[in-house]
């Protein structure tokens, strides 16, 4: 249905109500590109400087930059010396980007010095310099401003580069649920370096790691191998690649995951398709995350879920144990936790309620099928969940405390 | 470019930086109908019942509508006893939407309405029922609120019918800014009855002739042959037709105005083309209307806007002393003002300089030639403007009063 406006009429006999109905149908064009590049910051890489934006005078360059306090005290002065280097006047807004403050505040707090800046929408995209929360509230921030400003997405985090930042979800927490408002909006572009990540603690690489994992389990069993052999190293060197081997290694899993992502987002970029692969480890943890603040970081979140369905899995015969096995010691290895105290029976039954609502009244519960492979359920008793998180509360040595 | 994903690829030689770009491409399918329906909130007419829902159990129908306290007051009533008849549970929301209140913080005030309810968007569109603001407030509220829930608008006003009703725009003023935070989001359907209509205040009608006026200047001579004929008994009899020969205009007008509005919406729902017929009579008047609140309605913000810049076509010869006459007397006809104290030539740059900016730094005024045409310009100058304005504010009989 390429655009159009169709009529039909009937207006014009008075002795009968008239009924005139249009019908407005159009195509709204999607473009953005996902670039892997080393060291953004380094003034000799132009990526930053040339995203999303026409050549201008280089007197008139100016940027908006919106980057979260932490990144900004480790990476604040490289950012200022790239855009001093290319002579672009550059403001930056800092922001605290907790999943606490994640709110419509939070957006209304960017939009506010976006429109002090005063930006020139066609010439000065935002950049988005953070982990998935910052990217997300400042993807809010711009899809609303004038109704849609162009920006960048740097994700400085792992999460951020295989997950929040090559997306175009946008969104913050509200009335205690996880991003229950947002949009989707595509950024121009988005730049992925690891370079951040060697700045980055260990759960929190982690964290990423997670999300990672999740596409390994239900679409990439060639994935899973390379976290089964390096994703220990990976997550030691985090990611920086040491030796010949590592370097490979983190190219693989990177490349690999990315792509991965794309394929299920690029065809459902809206979500209209409810039965969706990247929802596996999202059944549940959006309420144990919520539950949880701030024990719980989001990764760890869906490894709990991830954890769960695969027991579940493995008890319909889905999975074997040998292959449950596996995905848990991989987990282990990458220091994720199968089990934490809010995985009680009732709040697994309310959170797979909800997100049952959230998909049109149907489970559509991802479920591993061996490695690398998954199918859809609709039927999943509370009984089975019960079962399947009471047996992983008692697996040995294996329940992390997270606060640790 | 129909969806797809590509990846270029040059990440295996490790002697030089990875170079993995992927590029997402897709096509967001945008459709949504508008129907010309009276007295929609009768019973025996099923148009709001069915509008936008599947089939469901009568004894599970829910609606939750949002609806302008003024509106309320007048047919609260009636859209109880509607829903109630056919067994729907109904959830009424009255909220003040006025200029003054369209924040941010009356979006949040919604969606958390919209949260209690727990609203199943899939089969529970949202209801809007107002003017221009009630729908702005709720179409922005239903877009972000799970990313996107279908919604519904029933423009209770005749600005309502004609524009904000049949496009996709939603926003709310920020930071002293008239609609600078927003999203295109399409409704699912517009009910538009003029019924509602007969209790709005003249002023108001008038207000929402202005814009039906603004289409026919800039591209329907015959709409605004039938404004010049019954513009005046329109107004009088609220469109409601209590002849033959009014009922013909009402219906004639009305949809020669929401035809053409929708002529020029269509390919450009998201207003990339930044040169639109439809802005006629919007560029200077935003800044006129902030400046003025709330002494000025929109419409009689974009009455001057027209009156000036038809007053500047006039004086490039765009515009025969004739032609400029006649629409000087519609606007008369319509209770429309010429000018207003606001209108000063300061306040008129800085108007340009703003929507200039928006626009891509170019000016793309729309200016009436002849009568249903126009022509775009980039160099009305401000002297031409203060000019202008001048000769309106001397017009003999024509500066109205707007508080009187």
């Amino acid at each position: 249905m390429p655009g159009r406006l169709s009529v039909t009429l009937n207006d014009h006999d008075l002795t009968v109500p008239p009924s005139t109905v249009w019908t407005v149908e159009a195509e709204q064009p999607v473009s953005y590109s996902i670039k892997v590049s080393r060291n953004v910051l380094d003034p000799r890489n132009r990526a930053l400087l040339n995203a999303g934006a026409p050549d201008t005078q280089p007197a008139k360059r100016r940027r908006f930059v919106v980057i979260d306090r932490e990144v900004h005290r480790l990476y604040g002065r490289l950012l200022r010396s790239y855009f001093d280097h290319h002579y672009v006047l550059c403001e930056v807004f800092v922001i605290d980007a907790t999943e606490q403050n994640k709110s419509l505040e939070a957006v209304a707090s960017v939009v506010a010095r976006m429109d002090d800046f005063g930006i020139d929408r066609r010439r000065e995209p935002v950049i988005a310099v953070g982990g998935g929360v910052l990217l997300d509230i400042v993807g809010l921030a711009t899809s609303l401003y004038r109704r849609g400003t162009p920006y960048i997405r740097v994700p400085t985090t792992l999460i951020g580069l295989v997950d929040a930042g090559v997306g175009v979800k946008t969104g913050v927490n509200f009335n205690g649920h996880k991003n229950r408002l947002g949009t989707y909006e595509a950024p121009v572009a988005a730049l992925l370096d690891r370079s951040f990540l060697k700045t980055m603690n260990r759960r929190h690489l982690s964290n990423g790691l997670a999300e990672i994992l999740k596409i390994a389990l239900v679409k990439d069993a060639v994935l899973f191998e390379n976290l089964e052999a390096h994703g220990r190293l990976l997550l030691e060197e985090s990611l920086q690649g040491s030796s010949v081997q590592s370097e490979t290694a983190a190219r693989t899993v990177l490349r690999r995951a990315v792509q991965g992502m794309l394929e299920e987002l690029q065809p459902n970029l809206r979500e209209s398709k409810l039965e969706r692969l990247v929802d596996y480890g999202h059944t549940f943890s959006p309420a144990i995350e919520m539950a949880a603040l701030p024990d719980l970081l989001h990764g760890e979140a869906v490894a709990l879920d991830m954890a769960l369905t695969t027991e579940i899995a493995y008890r319909r015969g889905l999975v074997s144990s040998t292959e449950r096995d596996r995905v848990v010691a991989v987990m282990a290895a990458l220091d994720l936790p199968v089990h934490h105290p809010t995985c009680i029976p009732d709040l697994l039954a309310r959170a797979l309620a909800d997100t049952t609502r959230h998909r049109d009244g149907q489970q559509r519960l991802p479920l591993p099928r061996g490695i690398g492979d998954a199918v859809f359920v609709n039927d999943v008793t509370q009984d089975e969940i019960a079962r399947a998180g009471a047996a992983l509360a008692i697996l040995p040595g294996l329940t992390r405390d997270v606060d640790a």
